[in-house]
């Protein structure tokens, strides 16, 4: 079964598309000063990308029954700290990219200089665009997406990887990377918009942070898998980097197939998780599957 | 009248140690995991800096009878911002500095992409010590936070600098383009500061943003005019940069003695601001005179 004959599609669809108008509004125009700064931000987040973590906070907000333009502010904040955290990733000094989502990268199109305030700006931006959401504890949303992208999360992961080029790391310190490097913002995007409605008890929130964890590691897997099969072209983005930088991945420790099931266990795992919700969980579910198959 | 002769020098040394040690206490300690990210992150906040900002907080919340607990998560803030700018200012694609209070800049200490790191991870720990306030309005304050480290704020400020080595900029130019590169966290200092006590009304409000322009701008047009009389040893950075890179400054603008005039005038206007305050604004009108009258 390819992506495109998943019945929630329509809806994937049109939430990122949704983001995109978001995100567009919330951001300054590309004409106020300073101009090349507001492109730099708007070229890095507009117009591409899966919009995976935006979908994870819609389809979290569905289950607590959040109203969308509340939700839209959480999509925001964890599609803007991505963004900024790829403009800089991409750097010469990180993993020296110059292709991204089908496009020169950041600094390929405005420069190193402009490119790192884009991305400084772009994490500013996130706190501002959660900021503006009418929650029940903004103070706590904002700690949520600080501690997903700090040291403790995002950045932290991506100082453990810049560690492992060259040198293998084992399985466990390979996990405990993901958990952080992509796993971390993941789970703040499932959080913050479940945080737009209802409370849960602690059972569901456990439950939910179960099945964040989950496709949290599923899309890593599944991620390393495409960069073995990729093509550039697919993916938008240099394919086989992993191979070339000798990097530790889910498929060189434990091989493709082995990968695969490990893919498998995990969507069983978010599924479970997700069964207390019944069908308000439908869009996460939904989600998980997505994250499974896709091939791009 | 030399700066030491002032008598609240006591207070603010008390103040200077006191964010030192709550900003200790606050970051990860340097042997959690990913140490060398941990490492960077305190070698580039902790032991130095005149901490103006977080001063300029306390002496904010004394205004309004903040107590000293709560500002101390708005003083880290600032200076977490702060010290993240400074980071990513001296990498080599911005200024390429390589000394920095008298130490090595991160980046020559840990390698570029650590010291890229640390910055970002810096600016999402300043919010995260923000939202540890009990604070009134937790959203608001990580939105003032946000606005001022933004492309509204410090990041666009730098932007509109990198344009300008090279281009002579005039006087509004840049006014502008400082009121938003230190002007704008200055404001937010303030700001934050008086928002851990009791609120004010309108007119107040007024007149404290009124003082945090003029010192904000003071600030910055006695920083031209040290780079110009300063040495690396008093200054504890390299001096004459901005000769030598053909920047503006009020210097090159004005010459020496109308910049001084300036920097009087503005000294005038910051405390008729807040002469409505009466003793409670003591701290704040100390600062105003420490920073037009400090050597270093």
């Amino acid at each position: 079964m390819s992506p495109d004959d998943f019945p929630w599609n329509r809806w994937s669809e049109e939430r990122a598309r949704r983001i995109e108008s978001v995100i567009d509004r919330f951001l300054p125009p590309a004409t106020e000063p300073p101009q090349r700064l507001h492109e730099a931000m708007r070229y890095a987040v507009l117009g591409g990308g899966k919009r995976v973590r935006a979908q994870l906070a819609y389809a979290a907000g569905e289950l607590t029954g959040a109203e969308i333009s509340i939700v839209d502010h959480a999509a925001a904040a964890v599609e803007l700290v991505h963004a900024y955290s790829l403009i800089h990733d991409d750097l010469p000094c990180m993993d020296d990219d110059v292709l991204r989502r089908g496009k020169p990268t950041c600094h390929v199109a405005f420069g190193e200089a402009v490119a790192l305030l884009a991305g400084d700006a772009l994490q500013s931006f996130a706190f501002e665009a959660l900021a503006g959401a009418a929650l029940r504890d903004s103070g706590q949303a904002a700690l949520v997406l600080a501690q997903a992208a700090g040291s403790r999360g995002m950045a932290g992961g991506q100082a453990i990887d810049l560690g492992c080029i060259d040198k293998a790391l084992d399985l466990p310190e390979l996990e405990r990377m993901h958990r952080l490097k992509t796993g971390a913002l993941i789970r703040a995007a499932v959080r913050l918009g479940a945080d737009c409605g209802q409370a849960m008890d602690a059972d569901e929130n456990d439950a939910l942070l179960r099945y964040a964890l989950a496709i949290g590691l599923a899309f890593q897997v599944v991620d390393d898998v495409l960069d073995v099969e990729g093509t550039a072209q697919s993916l938008g983005k240099t394919a086989g980097k992993d191979a070339v930088q000798r990097k530790s991945t889910y498929v060189t420790l434990l091989g493709l197939a082995a990968a695969r099931e490990r893919i498998e266990a995990l969507r069983v795992e978010a599924r479970e998780a997700l069964s207390p919700f019944g069908t308000r969980a439908r869009r996460l579910e939904e989600l998980a599957e997505w994250i499974v198959v896709r091939t791009h």
